[in-house]
């Protein structure tokens, strides 16, 4: 009996998904049915395949959405976060199961009880970041329990980079997927974690300068910056006693050194905008934020205000960036500085058609075991093929489709909105990912309870 | 025939306003009436006065409110500025003059028309800031006008600060007014002003290090901050055509660079609640913001994260406000950061019962007269008694009793919801602020047309 898929939304992080359901098609005997909003720009292959049928499809047209998931066997919606509602509640009325990328919302997570009436299994948080964090991580640790361990800490890292090979700015850095995300990173809301016990709190004007350096084997070093709530899985993950519990964005090392000056700048807010800034130039742009001056240079007076030498590395990065070119013009009309910032930085930090992208993940696990405290880090490495066949959809789109099928085929069964935190969901997705080259590598190092190279310079 | 003037809530801004009004009460034929929710917080002096009424008043009490208000002939509402405004609808419904020192707010505004059908005067911000500003800048603009000038810049600068004999500790600060506005200065967006034609924005982050000093004859030098909206009173200014518009706050120097400390630690944060924030002490409180270290002080941490020489006057100024002390505890329950903030220096910064207050304005005037540019520089020092009469509330109380008064005897009778920037308002008042010791002087001074002083290190 053929099984139809129906995924709603084929966005830039779907190619992988896609193509891992037509590769499985014949063996699942499966159907695949991928309806967009703008059919259009999905490539002919997957029209042209004999097990799959592109449609045009409106979320907003009740009648047409209720009719596609009526006859679908199970349902993946890659739309925006936003926009899986109503999906979910039709999903509910036609007995289908449900798969998202997204973090649950929390009109999604009021839909649990119904999910569990009916028996269906509505997996969420099933991409990379959140995703493969919450699955290499509840593998660990359910180890480590399981082994009659204690969990004392757990730190939790994420990157996405630019590969070694397409390296090739003073940043170390570049767009590899939502910039705006980027630009806004840390802002809304103080940094909050535990370390040792004890609360820790840091504000936005200091979030990029209070980084720690991590390892990778082959890699080299990273730094990591806090991310907004690092107690967002305590619960989920059972670690209410741990000590430390530490969440974190990784980049090259001397990255959030430099982003601090957008910070101190003003030019990462988005809560006003600038009348006149269709046609600033770059240069204009930057002066916006330094004192007056009827006789300094813009160069200056920035060196002045951020207290740069010119031999410093963040000075050249600033000057890649043309930051005080007066030719280069903003084409955007009242934008905020955020826009601004992003639209000056894409001019730089797009990926080439050929140039690779990296995702980088590092767990610690610390923790106690016949009364001695070790720590395990693990961590992952994903390079990309080209622009299109990124890691970051390679890694965002399999777990995705790997569940759908697992879900299908009645091997994850256990009903509710739900993340993937559960030995049935993690073994056999994390199992198949090696096979796609995405794996942990394991360390057993001294424990440390904190890290000493945390530095406030 | 004797008029009644309703003065609405009697808080710690009220002693020279009440005080006036009895003063005058034989000669202008004047009935006070005061209500207030806590009538027994009134001193004697004015139940005892024979030409005073104080009542008990709930202004939530819409009976009572409507019979205080019909039996007045004028009223001043000193409430909190968000509770003016069924006090102003009741005085349109009765046809009676409104005076309060708040700022217009938007619902205020829209009772404009109503307020100008029925011939009425609703005198809005004739305190000291706004008030006092407005009136003595106008004064100077309008001067300068009438003689053909034409404006190119307008500076203006306020600070509510200690006098130089109870000056007493590191930051040449205490609180004389509301202790939580000053916690929280600059937040809610960032600072925008105009200057030599370019617009300039500085961050929440900056806000506290881009001062500019100014020097005030017998009280030596200060500094300014940028206030959030400097462009705030451009049209009502006539100032649509001026290179240069800022306003700001004035300290004494040095009080900003210190300050940035608590902004740069995250100790200003009024977003977020420290859920065991009771019984902690100061020092633990400090601790929350700083990295974690099983060994280093608190000192030491806190030193390097800010980059402090303990040879730094801004070392000085925290073991001043007994920041390490780790037996000195905070009582509040889930406060937030500023909160807690604000107690730790209410411990310190709280004037005795004889010390006193000052109150320091400046402004800056620039203009072209027959092809030659022209500066004025004006300031006004007012020195308070003691902590009940001080300064902030003689410049605060004064204006609007004075302005009760015109308006009752029809000096001031432009109809309408209004700031006192006409002549008919401000020439009477600071004419008669003079006799209270409310005056600016005036120098003239070569044009800048920027401040070459304006540093930012």
């Amino acid at each position: 009996m053929v099984r139809t898929i129906l995924v709603i939304g084929a966005g830039k992080s779907t190619s992988y998904l896609l193509d891992y359901f037509l590769k499985k098609s014949d063996e699942e005997k499966i159907h695949l049915k991928i309806g967009d909003l703008h059919p259009e720009n999905i490539p002919d292959k997957f029209s042209n395949h004999k097990n799959c049928k592109v449609f045009p499809l409106d979320i907003f047209n009740e009648t047409d959405r209720k009719k596609a998931i009526s006859e679908a066997s199970i349902v993946v919606s890659m739309l925006p976060a936003r926009l899986h509602i109503n999906v979910a509640r039709d999903c509910i009325a036609f007995d289908k199961h449900f798969i998202t990328a997204s973090y649950i919302s929390d009109e999604l997570k009021e839909l649990d009880p119904q999910v569990k009436k009916k028996g269906l299994v509505f997996m969420n948080e099933i991409g990379l970041d959140p995703g493969i964090d919450h699955m290499s991580a509840m593998e660990v640790i359910d180890r480590i329990r399981d082994a009659g361990g204690k969990m004392l800490l757990f730190e939790s890292f994420t990157g996405g980079l630019v590969a070694p090979e397409s390296d090739t700015n003073l940043w170390n850095y570049k767009f590899t997927w939502n910039p705006r995300n980027v630009v806004l990173a840390g802002q809304g809301g103080t940094a909050k974690f535990i370390q040792e016990g004890t609360y820790k709190y840091i504000p936005y004007q200091k979030l990029f300068r209070r980084t720690e350096f991590v390892e990778v084997e082959n890699y080299g070093t990273f730094e990591v910056y806090a991310n907004r709530d690092s107690l967002k899985y305590r619960q989920a993950y059972g670690l209410e006693n741990a000590l430390t519990l530490y969440r974190g964005t990784m980049r090259r090392v001397g990255f959030s050194k430099a982003w601090q000056m957008f910070v101190i700048l003003g030019m990462t807010d988005d809560s006003y905008t600038i009348e006149n800034s269709e046609g600033m130039s770059y240069r204009e742009f930057v002066n916006l934020f330094l004192p007056y001056s009827p006789t300094d240079s813009v160069e200056l007076k920035l060196r002045h205000y951020l207290k740069i030498d010119q031999d410093d590395i963040r000075w050249g990065k600033l000057l890649e960036l043309n930051l005080f070119d007066a030719t280069k013009k903003i084409p955007l009309k009242n934008a905020t500085p955020a826009q601004i910032l992003q639209y000056i930085l894409e001019d730089s930090w797009t990926l080439e058609e050929d140039e690779k992208d990296m995702i980088v993940m590092y767990h610690k696990f610390g923790y106690e075991l016949n009364g001695e405290k070790k720590q395990i880090d693990a961590n992952m490495v994903v390079i990309g093929e080209n622009r299109i066949h990124t890691a970051m959809s390679k890694t965002v789109g399999l777990p995705v489709a790997m569940a759908t099928l697992q879900i299908l085929n009645g091997k994850i069964s256990t009903p509710g909105v739900q993340i993937p935190i559960n030995k049935e969901v993690y073994k056999p997705i994390l199992e198949e990912l090696k096979n796609y080259g995405i794996q942990f590598k394991e360390y057993e190092v001294p424990y440390l309870g904190y890290n000493p190279d945390s530095v406030a310079s």
